[in-house]
Parts: C-alpha cells; structure tokens; sequence
C-alpha cells in the first residue's frame, strides 16, 4: 500500500495542511465556547473593549462573507454586516442572542467545510471575487487560498481576545 | 510578456501566498511596536493577564526556536526559553530590556525571512525536525508548511492582545 505521501500530489498536500489550519482555529473557538458561559460573553474582552458577543457575531459576519467571496454562493445571515462588520460595538443595536449567534456561527462554518472539501485543489489558486481578472493577472496571490488564510489569522486574532473571558493565556 | 501566473509554477504561488501571510502579521506587530511606547509594553493587556513585554518575549522565542525546527540552524537566543517559553509571565525573572528584546525580535525575524526566501518550495511539504521520518510518513501534513502556518495564526493570536495595549479592535 502507497503511503499517502505518493498517493497525494503536491498541490493537495498544500490545500490539505492549510485547510487543517483553518479548521483548528474554528475548532479553538468551539472549545472555548463550551467551556465558558453564554453570560461570559456579555463581557467585554477588556475594559471598555468589545464584548464576547459582539466578536462572536464578527467573526460570524466575516466568515459568512467568505461564502460570496470564495463564489460559494450567497451570504446566509446578511443582516449580521450591518451589527458587526459596518459598526463597531455598542452602537445601539440590539444583537441576536447568544444562542441565536452561535447556532449562526455553527451554520456558516458548516457551509464552508462542505465547500472547502468539494473544491478541486487548483481553483484555490484562482481569483476570488472581489478582485478583477485584470488586476489577478498582475496580482496572482490574491486568490482563495489568500482569502482563506487572512481569514484563518483573523479567527486567531480574536480567538487570542475571546480566551481573555476565561482561559489561559 | 508572461504574467506572473504563467510563469509561476502552481507549487511557488502556493508558497509565495503563505509567506506573504507570515510577513503580514510580523509587519502588522512591527506597525503597533512602532506605534506604541516602550512602557505601554510594561503593562498587562487586561488586568492580572500576560504584559506585553512577556508577550514580546514569547513571540520571540518561539520564532526563534522555528530555526532549529525547520532546519535552518542553532537558536539565536536560547536563553530566552526559560523566561517567555517554560514559565508563565510574573514568575520573578528579570526580563531583558524593551530596547534588546525589539532587537532579538527584528533579528529573528530577518533570519527567517532570509531562509523562507531561499526555501525551494518542495522543501516546505518536507518534515520539520520534531517528528520521526516514520510518523511522517503516516501524517505528512506534518511539513515544514504546517510550522509556517500554526507560527501565522502564533502571531495574530498575540497580535490580538498585544493591539490592546494601544490600538483599535
């Protein structure tokens, strides 16, 4: 029997380790989201910073924009953009509830591992949709693969924050 | 005239991509230090958590310590484990000074960067030191890539609450 390392080709070596970085990070957040309380996310991360729910429905809001950007389709919870992407944190808005943000949450990460582990290994490296063919050409990087992996830190980032309402580190 | 796209080989563009998104998250960490005084880096970045100079030390090491891992040589500070690595911040060790932290931090750094450049791309899907040729071959997401990546996320996960010290977000 082959091992997997002549089984695979380079490319889907590649996908396979970047997509494992995504899906740990999602994973970090899960774990941290069992282990704390749903009124520990009404706190802010320090003070007078954002508060767990808020980057909770943020980091919602933008992997929910990854599904037009990546041509996976439409977004499913459009009206989060206006609450946490356009405004900051305590603007007013009164927000989903906790368990509403995180069965959205759930939702959308759902939507994208099915897509991720559908596209063919080479159309990562083809443009996503918010930069034009004629700029790709010049700007080969910006590709989906680009947009997964500043989308990867970014749940890191604040993944990094969100442990400051009961974890270490 | 080829475009870049023509060119590039697939396995190149895929490496060009993660690099790029390393050099982001250190010149976004560079852009804070800049922006920040040494002495806001004497303060924790919520209160009883981690300061920024124990968090500044810590990233450090830990990039200094991807030399050896991924084959590029000795440490450049190994003395620096003990401080920002096995032991938590406040553990009664006088640390090294903003100033000479900043310059292990830069000099780090630029040595990384000197070897990712040079890097032929195959070699990134090739072992890192810390696991057997025989569980590599059984687990080859175990590359060389995957230190570049899970060291990616690292420093957006500090960069999160480093930018608490004096930052937006």
């Amino acid at each position: 029997m082959k091992s997997i390392n002549q089984t695979l080709p380079e490319s889907a070596l590649f996908a396979t380790t970047f997509i494992k970085a995504w899906t740990l990070q999602v994973k970090r957040i899960n774990e941290l989201l069992e282990r704390i309380d749903d009124n520990d996310l009404l706190k802010e991360i320090a003070p007078g910073r954002n508060s767990g729910v808020y980057l909770l429905g943020h980091l919602t809001a933008i992997n929910d924009a990854m599904l037009p950007l990546l041509g996976f389709g439409k977004k499913r919870y459009p009206e989060l953009e206006s609450f946490f992407i356009s405004t900051p944190d305590k603007s007013g808005f009164s927000y989903p509830s906790v368990e509403e943000l995180k069965e959205y949450w759930n939702d959308v990460n759902e939507k994208l591992n099915q897509h991720f582990s559908q596209l063919p290994v080479e159309e990562w490296l083809t443009k996503h949709e918010a930069v034009s063919a004629e700029d790709f050409a010049k700007e080969p990087h910006r590709n989906k693969l680009n947009v997964l992996i500043s989308r990867t830190t970014h749940l890191s980032y604040h993944l990094g924050q969100l442990i400051l309402l009961g974890g270490k580190d």
